[in-house]
């Protein structure tokens, strides 16, 4: 599991706090079009109000700025240099920028040690050695650098503006925006988030160390192709997972994985069973793909810790809630079953409409408003429901046109109302949603719901592996 | 697994074939607003050329439409008669469709022996002995009825109106309006399908004997809560899955879903292990969720017999690859290792920049159109290649404004060329779709694809699960 790699002297350098706060950006290797562009205008256009400048040997202007010939020429000082210069071109770059008093380097260039060559690798040792005390501090190369919204630093320009209190390490820079666009999306809001691509200076293990004494991040999502120091990964893990809940997604869990993640970050992979053991024993919850983890992001950023298993389901469509009673209990889910008293009392309250259940899970199809408010407050009362999960199978809906951009406004409301009056935690499941006016609905409701502190899930199934994970989670740390 | 209900004597019944061809449809239970207007008027707006005749004691008019009191006052022949009248006046509305001659009966009306009470059972009881030789079939109780395009017959107005070759049974009505809006959205055509719900007359059994003789259906899809005659499904599903595809969602899986089941169609679930046992000796593909059975329903649509496990996969992001291939791993698929002069005629092909793997999985990020084209031919013309599978993860685009809608052209020109050259299976996958513009941009893919015969996956967990289970169909069959 382990490559070694020399270590610069962790003690002597700047600590990562003391780099984010960025007041001014320089982008390296910037020309009409290219890389460097991309990110300047990403960066321009998520808001960033410090000083931006771009560099060039060729000089000129670009985006009405003047462009540098070389990062001494800009007369102010610069704290974060964005680097898409040539693999070749990198030693000059963080030569001058050391003299310039550069915090912060990251690297999206590639052309490294993942090239699987000897030069590559000599490359990327002779960067690693550039890293001086005092000097620098190196994000990749390979990788797409930081997202702080406190400082108003992003990679995307359509990365949520607000900060949160989820932190985000990931090695590959396009796992990174998808993950922070998928859980910004649904309401997750970020301290913090690296993409760290190669690792050559600030790696896996110094961000864990990190994120345990921030005082900014309460949950930490991870996803990680390999380790440079297997030992010190594992303390670290543990030092944080004690703390903090630790989602970790391992690329290259099998082996044609892992040979893609030669060619991509050049790093070990190591065996999937030997991380599963790992991941394990130090504490972290381990996940298998990027939707998964964004799921947990959700529920650990608006659940409450989990008391218990037991599920109070309530929706539209007899079928859709088989299938779902079937999910939640494939996840080691419980939907306890209502005392005859309170299945009385909500059959009373469903109406004469038939087709309906009285007994979790809830189908309640035909149930207007009012009595839809009254269900679920009475079934949310029941000492064995832990959680009260709404579940709206869009796609199973036999529309009268036109379609509703409103249709989902009672649940929504009652979901609301409901989260302010109980003690439990509630969660709405959009799910079966199969058309571009499907979508337009759920965005809209799933906005007005995390706004209302409510996370919304895509499919039963992800709503009940997350709860099934978030459940165990409690469940170990109470042992 | 099996009630025992008292079977009418199938010899002496008008078959399916002959019932399925209306030419006017008349719905019992009209008022406005009501669901009996609802699927009026999505027939309607289905755009049925055929007579529609809208019935209610009260009479009076409706859409533009006469009502008539009774089904025996309507001057013309009715073939088919969509109830939603109350389950009481359901006797005396079948005696009446028999004297007037008409051919099949759907029951929207819950309120039978999915109460689980002496009544609602008895009543399901009497309407099952009203079915005499030369009356009127029924479907249902507790059902949407029939799509049948080919007559113009539909129960929502969005299913696609061009017929297919996929027959679908479907045992809840909003599991069926869900997998045809979602199959069809995908390209999927129907030749019929059929929300069956409580199988008081026409049953699970009947269907798939049907089925299995129906020159217009190559595939079968089912979701099936409970059936009535144990030994008589096993035998018709037999022999069915040995002339066509069956791919069997099992609602009531679990314990829990089981009991969800009794109350939604009345059906005895049976236990989740006896089904898997029984499907699996049958031949039946047996999936978990809605989801995968449109998976499936879009891979035996689109791709000729597997041949092979070999995913031959070209798409953006190095991160994405190796999750990818992760994926295909743990379905048991396998991606070749490319030999080295394939991978150096790819090389030279993806030009200077780096970061990009020349083995497979291909990570193509920064390779124009015109040699995407020619590394996909190289890459498939590799024997040991089965599957040809494009990867676009649009979440992990970092776009520059504005979102281009037809950033994904040069991929779907690609592989609709690919398509129509090569004898190997081509598919696209478009995941990690987070927000509205990327939705907008997959549909239009998904159809620009399906229209050339290439299916669309919308994760790569669902298609490698999907073509790993297709892959085993055929591997079964050549055993």
């Amino acid at each position: 599991m382990a490559e070694d790699v020399a270590q610069p002297d962790q003690a002597k350098r700047k600590n990562i706090d003391s780099i984010l706060n960025s007041k001014s950006v320089a982008f390296a290797g910037v020309s009409k079009g290219n890389w460097g562009y991309v990110f300047l205008n990403n960066l321009l256009r998520f808001g960033f109000s410090g000083k931006v400048y771009p560099l060039n040997p060729k000089g000129g202007e670009i985006e009405g700025l003047k462009i540098y010939a070389n990062i001494k020429d800009i007369p102010e000082q610069v704290d974060y240099v964005f680097s898409c210069v040539p693999a070749s071109a990198l030693p000059q770059l963080i030569e001058d920028c050391t003299a310039k008093g550069v915090k912060m380097i990251s690297i999206f260039t590639a052309g490294f040690s993942e090239l699987g060559t000897e030069e590559g690798r000599e490359l990327e040792m002779e960067i690693s050695r550039l890293c001086r005390p005092g000097g620098p501090r190196l994000i990749g190369p390979n990788c797409m650098g930081v997202y702080y919204p406190g400082a108003g630093l992003s990679f995307a320009a359509n990365f949520p503006k607000e900060s949160g209190r989820v932190a985000l390490m990931c090695q590959s820079g396009g796992n990174a925006t998808c993950t922070i666009r998928a859980a910004g999306q649904r309401g997750v809001r970020f301290s913090k988030a690296f993409s760290y691509g190669n690792a050559c200076d600030i790696d896996e293990s110094e961000l864990l160390e990190y994120f345990a004494i921030d005082s900014e991040t309460d949950v930490v999502a991870a996803y990680i192709e390999g380790v440079k120091d297997g030992q010190r990964f594992f303390h670290v893990l543990k030092e944080l997972a004690n703390k903090k809940p630790v989602l970790v997604l391992k690329g290259g869990h099998t082996e044609a994985g892992a040979m893609a993640v030669a060619s991509h970050t050049g790093a070990l992979a190591g065996s999937g069973n030997v991380w599963d053991g790992v991941l394990q024993q130090a504490g972290a919850i381990q996940v298998h793909s990027l939707e998964e983890l964004v799921d947990l992001m959700v529920t650990f950023s608006f659940m409450p810790p989990s008391r218990g298993r037991g599920i109070g389901m309530l929706g539209i469509g007899g079928g859709a809630s088989v299938l779902a009673a079937d999910q939640y209990a494939e996840a080691d889910l419980i939907l306890p079953s209502l005392p005859g008293d309170i299945q009385d009392e909500i059959r009373v309250l469903m109406g004469s409409d038939a087709g309906m259940s009285a007994n979790n899970p809830l189908d309640l199809s035909y149930v207007g408003r009012e009595n839809l408010y009254k269900i679920a407050k009475i079934l949310s009362a029941y000492e064995k429901i832990d959680f009260v999960i709404f579940q709206i199978p869009l796609g199973m809906v036999v529309p009268l046109p036109p379609f509703s951009k409103t249709m989902l406004d009672p649940y929504i409301e009652t979901v609301n109302k409901l989260r302010s009056e109980i003690n439990k935690p509630v969660a709405m499941v959009v799910h079966s949603i199969v058309a571009i006016e499907d979508w337009e609905v759920t965005f809209d409701a799933q906005r007005k719901c995390y706004e209302a502190g409510v996370p919304v899930y895509h499919s039963i199934e992800s709503a009940a592996k997350a709860i099934d994970q978030f459940t165990r989670y409690y469940e170990n740390r109470s042992d």
